[in-house]
């Protein structure tokens, strides 16, 4: 908040509404400054919010001819909503590094793996093969997109000036001979002064700018979790098709290697969908100040902030650490005994039979397979009316277009 | 769904996988085809999804030799999501009109009344003047940024195209020979057949599009909700500063005229928030296809789409009808004697003697007002020290720099 | 809507507001009424919700003398929330059926798997070994705790009557010289007819009633969802611990068995958190009938009744069909040779050395069994300074107190 | 989270498996220790919960022969749920005793006012006379649902003690030859010791006391929020029936005296429902220990919980400060010249002509007073038809049974 009211005294400066003096007495006033965080608290009880008092401590600090110069023509708002983006820049641009992180690790991870076969699942069950070089590919693809949304968000984050009810009225009984574009270049000058887009409107009760975080962030949070689900699904004991490079130990068992950084990140998109929703929920702010939307969005845009954070490094330390095995990929996807190959039979006879009968072999096979604790190759020959075939029964051999579609997926970049 | 089939057989003879017979028998026959909606879901339940029902009616309508194309290479999903796509494309295009209404109708308002002194309200309470004008260019300017979104959605809703697990496996082996880019071509041509826009990978368990939809329908419904919610106030009986042209009756109380649009349009913009939170958790999504978020889809968007579409016509509605009360306004701003210029009255000292001084005149003269219900500018002559100043008594002439920000405001276009 | 219209006459008759001969009039007009549905809908945009429509359709098939008394003294909220409430006393009703289903079926199996011992699972690897008995005691405890608290909210499911601000002004006036128990009288009537609990006071925006029901319906959403996640991991094609009876089939791939249940259970639980807090926010309804609030709360509270009673029979559905694979249970047990037992090395070895030196050594061992691929008793042999222990080796040695537990658990009741 | 370490070592001992000696050693361990916070935050990211890191701090201050019982036989997450339950308890208390406060000042309120005649306001409107005192009555009656709700979750928060995967397998190693309910006796004496409530079954996955807690403070929030919602309304510049006793100051505007404590009720209000979504979600915990569900508990608890015992503190000073303005009041009910008795009017007419003739009568009329700017007796004067009747003119005389409907209300007391 001190940035904002530094800011605004140097901007008042440079349109002529504060002595240049004062810019400097202003900000190393601020530099001085220790607040009591609880006191802050407890007196922004009584007038709802804590900017009258951070301003009434700043004054304190400063000399009078400067200090009548803070906050001139400023409301609460102006300077929370202003600190608001100056906090979610600071944050957003480590979150652009972590995911700018993880999509070049989840590249390396993908061509590594372009060709490495794998179990595709879907509800749980084997269907087809796969390979990890395309499920990579998916996440750094929907690491891309989080990327793309926040860095949106980041060059947009405006400053906020509007005085009382957002048309600047106090600015202008300040200086009431001046050029009528006065009011815009004092927005324009604070707004870059503190390094945020110059919006084209006050914005105290029009909050495109808190519900489009929001909305960024929920997404990022959701694209980290889809690849910790991932990595949570193929760490279970029973698969080991991946692990987290250094996992958690446990307070009750020795042995215990916990995937923690997936866990640490699901749980931070299971909260996101709901801040998200606070967030979007508080467009709905009538008046030229609103009287509970306004206030609901502080502490949520700052967990948002917080926990979108800490997921996006966990998710950068959970790529670097990843150990892939393609050994225990392999030999899942023989665990059917051929049944993930159904598909190749039903497509092999398709091209030689109606489908329908096609369909009634594979099916029949499939059963007996399944019944029989045979493989479905071996099935197939006791089917009546199926022809002798050339099905594949190396899983490698059936990939489809993964490898394509994987090269194709990594040529895409940040959209910038 | 039957759009989505029927492109899919078309895409495949376009590439040379089906023969080109096929495409008008499957048209035809998906034309004649009249579905029984409760026999459909109750079928839906075994496999629980509808489309295994959808595509065994229309094998049953079509000649064998075509019907062995429909659906081939293809997973229920790749139907489900493409027909989410274009029920949501045809939404979109009916919201945007709808949003277009709304803006341009705001403009007008905002053009208006783009002097019209009325009272600022914070917290509730009575701040300082602002223009109706500057109130409906600031309602524009969010009608505008969902107008913007939506649109972004809109032009890049994806189709959905890649068989069991996302490799397009089973086209591949319907011609091992073709070369290797046949499974990118028929996704194009099977995307351009819809007029939907081609995905770089298959997206079923990367959900980028169904949480993009959610953010933008929620933020349409949000910014719909600051305006409404705005009427809301401005037309109680006590304010009566507009109405809704066309209210509507009560059926207890004759006199009654309700802001039901206005009242329809809140309602949704508090469901979207959280419609929005249950398809942004959907990309949670585990595996090649997930049990349980992919589901949670379906009915949530098709609420969240129908309520913001009903929101959006009911918005153009509102604007259409709404009547302004200048005369309202404007004796509104007199209700608190004066004390809506205390901030004015401040300005006028603190320019001609220390801010701190000021400042305790006017909240001497504001209390004094108040206790006696006095004029604020009778007050200000009691208060000792106060100077005779030169303080503004009509509302209309501490604007600041309402009208300029409303020229600027409406210069600001969609961004196409 | 109509049987509330009805009861409300039946209830004006026999507080003597209307005569007698009304009530059969009445109700033989509500058993005759077939309604246009789209009609319907499009009457209802004009006044804000459908009541005045179907009031209007009704008066229209009652003789006059009968019709006067239609709706006498009632507002249209009074017929919406009431047949809100005879909806969700319906609905409920099935669902109270279904857990009571879920629960006996649970206790069989939990009785019949009382000594059966898996691998229990935290943070998606083995721990230590438990009992499926226990595991499904704890599944049938979160569904008698969704029983018990459906049974809550739908004793007390209360009708609405309170007149067009809650005062029962109307019904006064009709009988100015009646005693003033006459309005608790008629509401109390009216509700009993219905088979609805008496309200202390009118509830147009005192919403209790809603927000319980919300919540009633999300926890069962949720306890259903446990039951159903850890299904679908038990179903899973690598641990084949458990799968549903009657799997869904797949478009593409004829081998599969889906967990079709469990996934529509599942999808129910990402829905209903959400559903509910759109309930529990319009509690925050303003004025004596809030714009907006209310009216969120019937499309929302529909499909909250309808995914949850969807989800309440499925889980029937799966309860009944559940089968369960002890060798597989035995088998997985198994995969870690031996360091699902590690916790079992580590107590042994602390009931005879310092607790930090026991740890050490199990530590050490359980490191080597991993990197030597041996089992955790061969390594605590080569680990310096273990001494030759007592170790159980059998984890269904290991299973502490989950058969006592699940006795204990087994003799809860419904609350009733 | 030490309190319930020393409360197992107590528990431990009192069963036998401790040394009575090592309950004060441990306890006096606890009393000293002081945690670096963010140094145990560092540490708990590498284990995925900081309880790992208390436990070696509290090792570390004790003596090694009482050391060796610390945390013995307990996993991490029966100390951290455990905790969570303690500071529940704690919060609850607090809000149990200022919902009391709030309760009790809205029934005298309520008494006071319980003739005082009002508006009565729908859909934004004003409909009929109500009086403050049914008003308050209403309020208070929500705050009653709201206190009943806590106190039943209040006096059922468990501790919880299962160990690794709620076996209670260490426990039972420790003591191989003791009887079998060894185990539940532990829990029992664990839960008495802290004063929380004995588990039927450990809870590690059965997560219905964070959802119930969500659900009773979302209600409370929901309920304390309907109540400001009101005040905000009634406390508008142009309606001015209340106002907070100590409202907040402004930072531009010297006259302005803002609602501060129901804008921070309502910003909570806002915020509990999506928080509460996130815990009832989390009721869908896999296995024995979730990864994520669990975790996504933590700050969303501590969140609602402070949230929500701010907003009751807040809802005390507001009911203790409220100023009622009861001319205010009387001078609103005359603003619409007596339309707001229109509904009167009707059921005047009614009794002695048809309904259908009577409505069109107070239509015609009421239309009449509007565009003609007369009173509703006047403009019923001059519509064709309208017989001479006995309408009430003052608005106090048509308050139907809000006294009687006051009187009940007032009766009912916290359910205890």
């Amino acid at each position: 908040m001190l940035d904002a009211e530094v800011a605004l005294v140097r901007a008042l400066a440079v349109v002529g509404l504060a002595p240049s003096s004062a810019v400097g007495d202003v900000a190393s006033a601020a530099d001085r400054i220790r607040f009591d965080i609880s006191d802050l608290a407890l007196r922004a009880r009584s007038t709802g919010n804590p900017v009258p008092a951070v301003v009434a401590d700043l004054i304190a600090q400063t000399a009078q001819a400067s200090a009548d110069h803070i906050h001139q023509g400023a409301t609460s708002q102006d300077i929370m909503d202003t600190a608001m983006m100056l906090v979610a820049a600071r944050t957003l641009d480590l979150v652009i590094a972590d995911l700018d992180h993880v999509v070049a690790g989840l590249a390396a991870i993908a061509r590594a793996h372009r060709d490495t076969p794998m179990v595709g699942r879907t509800l749980t069950q084997h269907a087809v093969p796969i390979t990890f070089g395309l499920k990579a590919a998916g996440w750094r693809s929907v690491a891309l997109d989080a990327r793309d949304r926040i860095a949106v968000v980041c060059r947009s984050l405006p400053a906020q000036l509007g005085g009382a009810a957002g048309t600047l009225a106090a600015v202008r009984a300040y200086a009431p001979t001046a050029p009528t574009d006065l009011g815009a270049r004092l927005v324009t000058v604070y707004s870059e002064t503190l390094g945020l887009s110059t919006p084209t409107l006050p914005w105290h009760t029009l909050r495109t700018p808190i519900a489009d975080l929001g909305a960024a962030l929920a997404f990022t949070a959701g694209a980290l979790g889809k690849i910790a689900a991932d990595v949570l699904v193929l760490s279970r004991t029973e698969i080991g098709e991946v692990n987290e490079g250094v996992g958690g130990g446990s307070s009750a068992m020795p042995h215990k290697a916990n995937p923690v950084l997936s866990t640490m990140i699901v749980a931070t998109s299971r909260q996101l969908p709901a801040l998200a929703a606070i967030l979007v929920a508080a467009l709905v702010a009538e008046d030229e100040r609103a009287s509970g939307p306004w206030h609901a969005e502080w502490q949520t845009l700052r967990e948002a902030l917080r926990l979108t954070g800490g997921a996006a490094h966990a998710a950068a330390g959970l790529v670097d650490g990843l150990v892939v095995h393609p050994d225990r990929m392999r030999s899942n996807l023989d665990l059917t005994h051929g049944l993930i190959l159904s598909e190749h039979a039903y497509v092999d006879l398709a091209t030689r039979m109606p489908a329908k009968a096609a369909r009634t072999i594979v099916d029949d096979a499939s059963k007996l397979a399944v019944s029989s604790q045979i493989s479905l190759k071996e099935a197939m020959r006791s089917v009546e009316g199926a022809p002798s075939g050339s099905m594949v029964t190396d899983p490698a051999g059936y990939l489809g277009f993964a490898a394509e579609l994987t090269d194709i997926a990594l040529e895409r970049q940040a959209a910038q």
